[in-house]
């Protein structure tokens, strides 16, 4: 079929063969299908979905419009993390040193921050001298050698999917889950893995705002690894609060290194260690999540954890002392509270409010071009369910630039909700699916 | 609103505002919105439709994209005929004459034929020296002085429709109700109507597959109408089989002043009457279809519809002497002919086939720079309900080059259907909408 046919066989509902749908895609990354074409397709792919085939071969046809890495000369499976996004997601930078230590080669290719959410690079580049944009050979030597690597998108990888992510962002496509999990699962099958651990966010914060939405996108990516031989498991995580006690770069690191000695807050803890978890029984290396934690729990003790992260940070050029010794790392100059306008419980916090409130203050970009300043963040004081009193501090501002302050502030109360009595406790892991 | 909230609330169903349409279709035109932002809007709509109100201001801002001709020297309620589009489709060569010499100024800016349908360009220029491409003053002039021209689509009028009809082209959009009304309005407005009568085709040969779809369209115009202040009644007819005895530029010319002589087949003459008679009664010189009929049947037999014919050709650079002596227009140097498989009942013509085969021969073209041959087409000798014998002629083939004639006997063979019973006989006139 022509791209036009095609376009409108998908909108009058009429399956598209998977050939077809592999010469309109390998014709938008070459440029003889249009934007405008694709924009049109998209839109209808918003309108009558995909079915699994039409999935399959649409994720086929991203990943291999560019170069798909080949890790065998790595022992084991090779499995990987990705996250659909939140505000406090340092989740990588424990979880990667934690599977590594268990004998898991962690192959991660991770983002930047925009607009509330933050990025893995962004926290990893605040340990001094860490570099993100390694070639890929020595992404390749060293899964094999440190048995974890965590970079940058390359240009090679799924070039498709990029050109068509930037279409999608102008275009009002962006939030339709085949195209989401078509997204996501190209860029990850391109990293050279043998299976996924996914952490689907659910809540105020986060893309999916229902269960029902995360559990539709996480079926729809085991369904695209089921066709593409891939293991993916996926499991639903609340992130209707932000994830752990900061939000900032180098304050996001220094929580991660303490929840490798054990001594990180509760939610963030036990959401790592479940996705890790399932890391270690996707790679073989347990047979239960229950017998993984064991595991998990020993390279915490013993120290190997901490050791592992100091492997990867020096393999890749940063400073192991800093982890070591987290007084290294870049530290604001200023810092000041937010006090709690009244006493009692606190019922809410709108994680997105705490991500704007962040950018606002030089830890997060608005545009791409945007600087950052590694240092500067908050620490959460009080989280949900937390009793306050009236005037007692609910974050810490860690600040460089006064300019902005009174707004983040501003921003920082307005994000928390007071109530007069304790809410319920909510689960932290929602839901598992495989 | 910004293009990508705009396009994202109506994917989402929510209601546009009038200003924010104008803004987009504005930015469309001027370059700011862009195709591909454009073609998402229009998958959208194809799914969410526009209301009312949005269709207004959507048509409203393509309408004043361009100029709207001022007409108001031109005494009188000025009404055009639109149609949307068939095989053999003559009306307006005797419906303009027709109603000018009832005293019903007619502005009439057609198109060209493109794929199995003809245009009323084509055929008027298949009239030695008539020219289409007249400038606006004389276009004006002459709706004033003679009572109709007709004329070409100028550049000036209505440019972001020629742009999103391109666009629409490509990214099959182009059969969705709304956008087709809002393109049909904007253009006929453009011309300075006071109202406007549509002939809405129903049947296999038409847009319109069925009579809902046509119903929709037809009342969505007069909606618009309705939004502009502008009177707009609709008629749905049959283009079961092609419409009266011809298809091809010169023929149909021929039919169209046999029609003005009171002499042409029942259901081209019927269905001219009938839109005409709309005209008169829009125009404010009938007060009722019955009383317009009988002026028409005065100037056909008086001879001043075919008067009329004659000055707007003569106004337009033609040879009226073409007019009063057929044989002056282009003549085919070959005729052959098509004869029946079979004896029996033509229970069903393949419109959109005959028009194909009528491409194919040269009268119509495939691609708009493709060069017509006014004198080659088709007299259809048995139109459905007939009975013929085997071998006896289904139709007359006029052709100048012989190289595709087999494929064209071929085709038209295919597109007779015959059987052994007499069709139940199907109304001309299928419905009136106001």
């Amino acid at each position: 079929m022509r791209p036009y046919e095609l376009i409108k066989a998908k909108r009058d509902g009429q399956p598209l063969p998977p050939a077809d749908i592999r010469a309109f895609l390998d014709g938008y990354t070459q440029g003889d299908v249009t934007d405008y074409q694709m924009s049109a397709m998209c839109m209808a792919v918003f309108f009558r979905g995909l079915s699994d085939v039409e999935l399959a071969a649409w994720t086929r046809a991203m990943l291999e419009s560019g170069e798909v890495l080949d890790l065998s000369e790595t022992k084991g499976l090779k499995v990987d993390k990705h996250s659909t996004g939140g505000v406090g997601d340092k989740v990588s930078l424990s979880l990667a040193p934690l599977a590594a230590a268990c004998g898991v080669p962690v192959p991660m290719i991770s983002g930047r921050g925009l607009g509330h959410t933050g990025g893995t690079l962004d926290k990893l580049e605040s340990i001094p001298g860490f570099r993100v944009d390694l070639d890929v050979p020595t992404y390749r030597r060293l899964v094999k050698d440190v048995g974890a690597c965590l970079i940058g998108q390359t240009a090679t990888l799924a070039p498709a999917d990029k050109k068509l992510y930037a279409l999608r962002d102008v275009t009002a496509t962006v939030d339709c889950i085949p195209l989401i999990a078509s997204s996501i699962m190209s860029k990850k099958l391109a990293e050279g893995i043998d299976a996924l651990v996914l952490d689907v966010k659910v809540g105020s914060g986060a893309f999916m705002k229902t269960v029902e939405d995360a559990r539709t996108l996480g079926r729809t990516m085991i369904g695209i690894g089921r066709e593409m031989n891939k293991k993916v498991v996926a499991v639903l995580t609340d992130m209707d609060q932000p994830l752990g006690n900061t939000v900032g770069n180098a304050l996001e690191v220094i929580e991660a290194v303490e929840m490798l000695r054990g001594k990180a807050s509760a939610d963030y803890t036990e959401v790592t260690l479940a996705l890790t978890a399932e890391m270690l029984v996707q790679g073989g290396k347990a047979k239960t999540p229950a017998e993984a934690r064991v595991q998990l729990a020993k390279v915490i003790a013993d120290g190997s954890a901490e050791a592992k992260l100091c492997d990867i940070v020096k393999a890749q050029g940063g400073d192991p002392s800093a982890i070591r010794e987290l007084s290294k790392l870049p530290r604001a100059r200023h810092t000041t509270t937010v006090p709690a306008p009244r006493a009692g419980f606190v019922t809410g916090i709108d994680s997105e409010a705490v991500g704007l409130a962040a950018m606002a203050l030089g830890a997060g970009r608005a545009k791409t071009t945007d600087a950052i300043d590694p240092a500067v963040g908050f620490v959460l004081e009080k989280k949900m369910g937390a009793r306050v009193q009236a005037g007692e501090a609910l974050v810490t501002v860690h600040y460089n630039d006064a300019s902005r302050l009174d707004e983040v502030k501003a921003r920082v109360t307005k994000a928390w909700r007071i109530g007069d009595a304790a809410p319920a406790a909510r689960p932290l892991i929602l839901e598992r699916l495989e």
